[in-house]
């Protein structure tokens, strides 16, 4: 395990969650033993990681190392390939811990045909970090999380929709930080209306907000909600072409869409990377039983709710082979609820 | 802390569960800084603890101490009081970690009224040991854990009744372990029709088998049951007169009771101190909303079932006050499922 190597994932580390649909991507540039430049890709649109490792050199990079977390690019995409800077700089070995699977990209030939030494250097902490990004990246729409916050017995509300509060503090403050850690966050027309949500990010530092998406259907928008607020411009998917006439506020996709439709738009037309869902009940069963979703988030509160129709999944089953088989990844006390944390199997 | 009151409360726990509604008691006797004689309340009717340390005592035992987890009894219960036994032994120091609340008992003053040191010596590892214990004795009826396999989605069937197997083998084995530790098993007429189970603990070395409790109802029981074979007399609760022609197989307790009847009447007459519900949908709703448990397991498959009858928790409520508090005592993974603990609050 090479430390240089592990010195380019902590500065891929640092830009985790930041990066849109791009993966976090660290570098470090290396002369005689010892770092002379260190970069991150710290937003999509901006520089890579090589090329900011590149510019942050304090010597000549002539005849250095890199080590960078994913094989670098060869075409040109927002920016111009990362094997030119490579090139120009005048590096002479290239080690990267993880082969990019995106067919455009063949940094590792590139390199070689250029007399540059490139060498595959796997690391199974890279692996695990850019482990869901190429699943993505050819299925071509973002990762999507599905979170709820339920009672014991899983339902989100009472029968008669009453849900405030259903957890305590420190499980509604964690929900901040998931909110800081996704590109977008989908909600149902029903929940806008009823409930008029401020779908911001409110963490200590301000954090990031992520992009809200809200699948209206053929409601129609109103005058004075919070979401016009909100720093990012609000995305609505909707089949009423009357709501065209708030396309000064938000993003108005009018249209008939699939959840695969509006998962793909949301990954090409507006980079989303990750989309945390917050329900209602109607998407979270559409997206569980269409399998578009990677993980589950759960807040269970220590609380019996009895029959009510706000379930997590409505559908009911004929045979223990439809059950929805899920693969625990996490458990985590939050004062005296649990956030369990399930993958899709 | 006392090195010695901790060898007594080793000596309780060898016998925790298995002495039905009496609560496990250990006692040492200590002359010149040396352990003499040990002893354990092993089961209901048996001698106590001080009795079997006084028994075992390598060396004369006059002039000694004795440290037990519990008050002396100074009352004619099932066995004669050891206040007695004490007095007899020529014991001149008693150490105990709890003092009984049972009114019939003042072993305390009874001590002292005989010349012997009486101390009251609390140890918070036999405050959680007898936790529940006096609740139970005032209350008049046994502690009651309702026990369930769920769904994530808080469902323990599929809605059409399926529902094997929810959970894992490890989960299913702990549950073993469960059965181990309860004095009696309480299941439904439907489930024992349905399912004609064993109701035994089947744990390696053998274990104790929980009594069977059936709630039957008005339902006519047929021949040739597994119930029939399990090697503690099972109880069977219904309405139905004509069940009395089993009496030579099964206690039939005939007539209509009440949730609270049933488990004075357990308490009471059969001698039961813990009661693993095991379900269905009816019986733990009724419990749960009488508030006649006290901790609830649930082994949670990472499954989803969609709608269904089978409910943990039937009722629907018509606000947020009316839902079931719970207070999470413990989580454990076993496989891929979890088991949580909750209290009722």
């Amino acid at each position: 395990m090479s430390i240089y190597m592990e010195k380019a994932i902590a500065m891929a580390k640092i830009a985790d969650g930041q990066t849109r649909r791009n993966p976090p991507v660290g570098a470090v540039i290396i002369k005689d033993g010892m770092v002379i430049g260190a970069g991150s890709h710290l937003a999509l649109g901006t520089d890579h990681a090589e090329v900011r490792a590149i510019k942050s050199c304090i010597t000549a990079s002539e005849g250095a190392d890199i080590y960078v977390t994913l094989e670098p690019c060869s075409h040109h995409g927002r920016t111009p390939p990362c094997t030119d800077a490579i090139k120009e700089a005048g590096i002479k070995r290239v080690f990267y811990a993880v082969k990019d699977e995106n067919p455009k990209v063949s940094g590792h030939e590139v390199l070689e045909a250029a007399g540059i030494h490139a060498e595959h250097q796997p690391h199974h902490e890279v692996d695990a970090l850019y482990e869901t990004f190429f699943t993505h990246l050819l299925a071509g729409r973002p990762m999507v999380t599905l979170k709820a916050a339920m009672s014991l017995d899983g339902k989100m509300a009472l029968d008669d929709g009453t849900s405030k509060w259903i957890t305590g503090g420190s499980a509604r403050e964690d929900v901040q930080h998931l909110r800081h850690s996704h590109d977008a966050i989908l909600i149902g027309g029903g929940t806008l209306m009823r409930d008029d949500p401020r779908l911001t990010a409110r963490i200590e530092g301000g954090g990031n907000h992520p992009k809200p998406v809200i699948l209206l259907g053929d409601r129609m928008l109103t005058e004075g909600l919070n979401l016009e607020k909100h720093p990012e411009k609000p995305v609505i998917f909707t089949s009423n072409e009357e709501n065209r006439k708030f396309e000064n506020i938000y993003d108005i996709e009018y249209g008939k869409f699939s959840y695969e439709d509006i998962l793909k738009k949301l990954y090409i037309d507006y980079d989303i990377g990750s989309v945390l869902v917050e329900g209602g009940s109607r998407i979270h069963t559409a997206l569980i039983s269409t399998g578009l979703y990677d993980q589950m988030i759960l807040y269970i509160a220590p609380k019996l709710f009895g029959r009510s129709r706000h379930e997590l999944f409505q559908n009911a089953l004929s045979g223990m082979e439809e059950a929805i088989e899920l693969e625990l990844a996490d458990v985590e006390k939050l004062q005296s609820d649990l956030k369990l944390t399930y993958r899709r199997n």
